[in-house]
């Protein structure tokens, strides 16, 4: 037998299923875990597989072909360091280590520098799809060394999903963090979408009074259209579930409505506030979750504070659900449209040359985003590689103009009744300052140079003004 | 002449204006600056004033009363950890260091902690008023060591603004970053405040096409209520200001709609995400000023994306206003509840152990966000030390029942007419989000378990749950 190709560090589920998605298309793979049980318990579980087991790091990278390639499937922080320490005086120049966490993408960047002056290269990759992904075809977002990158892209293009044309659903995104970042911002744009089908499923059920199974038809139904996409398929599931512990419920209404997260959403949104760049949709989705966390205190309150006096009236039940659709699909692409924004301030700034187009491409199958409608962010950037709006797009136009009345009803449906929805009203929020050639900052500025000097800028001509507001006029 | 009780190092406007007040309440103030000129300018122009004017670091050092009270009013960031490098070596155990800049709290604990190993007390304060509070009298936030802030306080006692009943707007706020955080959530409060003013400005000037002067006489109407506040003060005053420069229009029709910002509101809503906070009108704001910054390309996209048909009709304006009014007020409501909500959790998290009643109280003079409703916030708090959110008191609780109606009414306007107002729409969402037993949450964490395997909490039992969701039923 030859040596293995390539190794995986991390025996956690990600890691395992990994592991056996390289292994599935013919290569072998050297295993690893800092706990040799697991190690053992994996193998013992996988008995025809060609896996090629270590209990030492020496072994471990002594067990490799060279040069080397090694994932490391652990945990984000400090972990991922320790790791990198304990691999590092076995390593030799040329190697190339790929982060495969949920790693911030600074980090990213001061390991891909401090690694770079060693000779060791250095990838942060995104992995989106869950366990599932992982094990059958996930969506890979690489970063770092372009020379690393083609050492390792003959592997990744075979694990990688394949999109419908084929395409591996793999690229290499840009040098050190960009990886990450791009992750980070998928799984931003990944807390949208969900925000914005969990309200959607909250109008009906809550203003029309629809029940879980006519619910889930409609979501049935939205996935055959240009909604069509990974979760409102896995939505459409859900909803017709039974609870399995036997109450005889539909599992969602057993589930408690308190929802967790695992901090890449917030990155994602304080990277926003960092950048200049407004992405409001992501960051109430963040803000949404934060207070369905506060489930003891909004049950309190909801003993205190009243809810509006409201009835829906006579109104056309079916008309409204499309209408629920129609403002669905608007407000996804303000998400998207903030979210490309955020990629490229970020590629700008941190000089990663992203290839916007690209990066929908990889995302159309593998990752949780999946869905049709980002073959046609695909197609903008094709079109027009320096886009600077998805919303100036001949597509995307056409879609925001024909349903913008639909989801300004929907959003002022969403107040008059109570049902809260931050997603929705973020979106119509932001196409209306996007397309405003004037926003009332006129005020703001003259604020800040009445109370603090801090000038403004005239409409009329060039430079900084001050005005003397103490000077009685 | 006794020694200088106290010094301040950095002579911009706000150095010299905080030094000429602490010298006008009867203290000789020793000053300095790096480049020595400024400093000379400073004493040529206040001939009469006792400031004691040192051109070496040392000379000032020397120059003072024992133990050395030093106020630094120097550029936030390195400039400052410039500063106390260089005054180091010549202090000694005891002397208490005070950083008047707008530093972000984390410097400030990590200022601290360095120089607490070396016995040198260090306050960080929050100073707000802008030039003007400065010179006659600023709010102030100072956190440090106790026994330190006890050796300045007869001086800060002085120098601060008074609130009606007498009060000096300084109290000790905690310990190490205690004061530049509270700062730093006043000054996202008060991006608050000034979006909203924004905001129902450009209803009245653009859905009620009401004119500059007729606007004024609104908030002029406005400040003698419970809206009764510095900020719309001096909106009604700048509405009615002629541009300097001889165009012949108003001034605010001439100032461009590009608004700045100086960080904090940005640094308050990192915070805020941090810390798993809903602070999503504060956020708001900050990306309100974002997108006003991108003049140009809204320029382009107004001329591309469609706005709202849109006829107001015969609506009773004079009764929209004063729904504007409640929304502003319930909008404000929010906002300081959000904010409050952002001060508990943090003080939960450093251990600052903050009174919440005494921030409210040392707001209601000198700051920008002072207001005649912070009394409210005082009274809320000193009914109920303990309180969890502002809305649960009854004064708030009474606003927000009567008020709730108006503010879904404007909400819906804006929507509908395509004046996009953030703040008022974040406010009724988080309100309809904080009173809902019930929220959306279930969905999320139904998806997050089917594609992640996250576990679900339940609504009948304790515990983590997983659903086969791979498994038919």
């Amino acid at each position: 037998m030859s040596k293995p190709q390539i190794g995986v560090v991390g025996m956690a589920v990600m890691g395992k299923n990994l592991a056996l998605n390289i292994e599935s298309r013919g290569f072998d793979v050297a295993i690893y875990n800092r706990t040799g049980s697991k190690t053992e318990q994996v193998v013992a579980e996988h008995p025809d597989k060609k896996l090629v087991p270590s209990y030492t790091i020496e072994e471990f990278v002594e067990s490799l072909e060279k040069p080397r390639r090694i994932i490391l499937m652990v945990k984000a922080g400090a972990p991922t360091d320790a790791t990198i320490k304990s691999l590092l005086p076995h390593l030799d120049k040329g190697d190339v280590l790929i982060d495969g966490g949920n790693t911030y993408f600074e980090d990213t960047m001061r390991r891909n520098e401090e690694l770079d002056n060693s000779g060791i290269n250095f990838i942060g990759m995104g992995v989106s799809g869950g366990e599932k992904g992982a094990l059958e075809g996930p969506s890979l977002m690489p970063g770092g060394q372009k020379e690393a990158y083609d050492l390792v892209a003959p592997i990744l293009n075979q694990i990688a999903a394949k999109a419908e044309d084929g395409d591996a659903c793999v690229t290499y995104i840009g040098p050190n963090g960009a990886g990450h970042y791009v992750k980070m911002v998928h799984n931003g744009i990944e807390y949208g979408d969900m925000e914005l089908i969990a309200e959607s499923y909250n109008l009906m059920r809550n203003v029309l009074g629809m029940s879980n199974d006519e619910i889930s038809d409609v979501f049935q139904e939205w996935k055959e259209g240009e909604l069509s996409s990974y979760l409102i398929d896995i939505t459409a599931d859900i909803l017709t579930r039974q609870d399995d512990l036997g109450t005889g419920k539909p599992i969602v209404d057993v589930i408690l409505d308190r929802a967790g997260n695992k901090g890449t959403g917030k990155w994602s949104s304080q990277s926003a506030l960092e950048l200049g760049v407004p992405q409001s949709l992501i960051t109430e989705s963040v803000y949404a979750r934060y207070i369905s966390a506060m489930k003891d205190d909004r049950v309190v309150a909801s003993q205190v504070l009243p809810e509006p006096e409201f009835e829906l009236g006579d109104a056309d039940k079916k008309e409204l659900v499309e209408k629920i659709r129609r403002a669905l699909y608007f407000s996804k692409i303000m998400s998207y449209a903030q979210g490309f924004e955020q990629l490229r301030v970020a590629s700008e700034k941190y000089e990663w040359n992203l290839k916007f187009g690209d990066l929908a491409k990889i995302w159309r199958e593998g990752c949780i985003i999946r869905a049709q409608f980002l073959q046609k962010i695909t197609d903008a950037f094709e079109k027009d590689a320096s886009l600077k709006n998805l919303l100036l797009d001949d597509y995307f136009k056409d879609i925001v103009k024909n349903y913008q009345s639909d989801v300004r009803e929907i959003a002022a449906l969403a107040v008059k009744s109570g049902v809260a929805c931050p997603g929705f009203q973020s979106a119509i929020t932001y196409y209306d300052q996007y397309r405003s050639a004037h926003l009332p900052a006129n005020i703001i500025q003259a604020q800040r140079d009445y109370f603090g000097a801090h000038t403004y800028e005239r409409t009329d001509r060039e430079g900084s003004y001050h005005f003397e507001w103490y000077n009685e006029q």
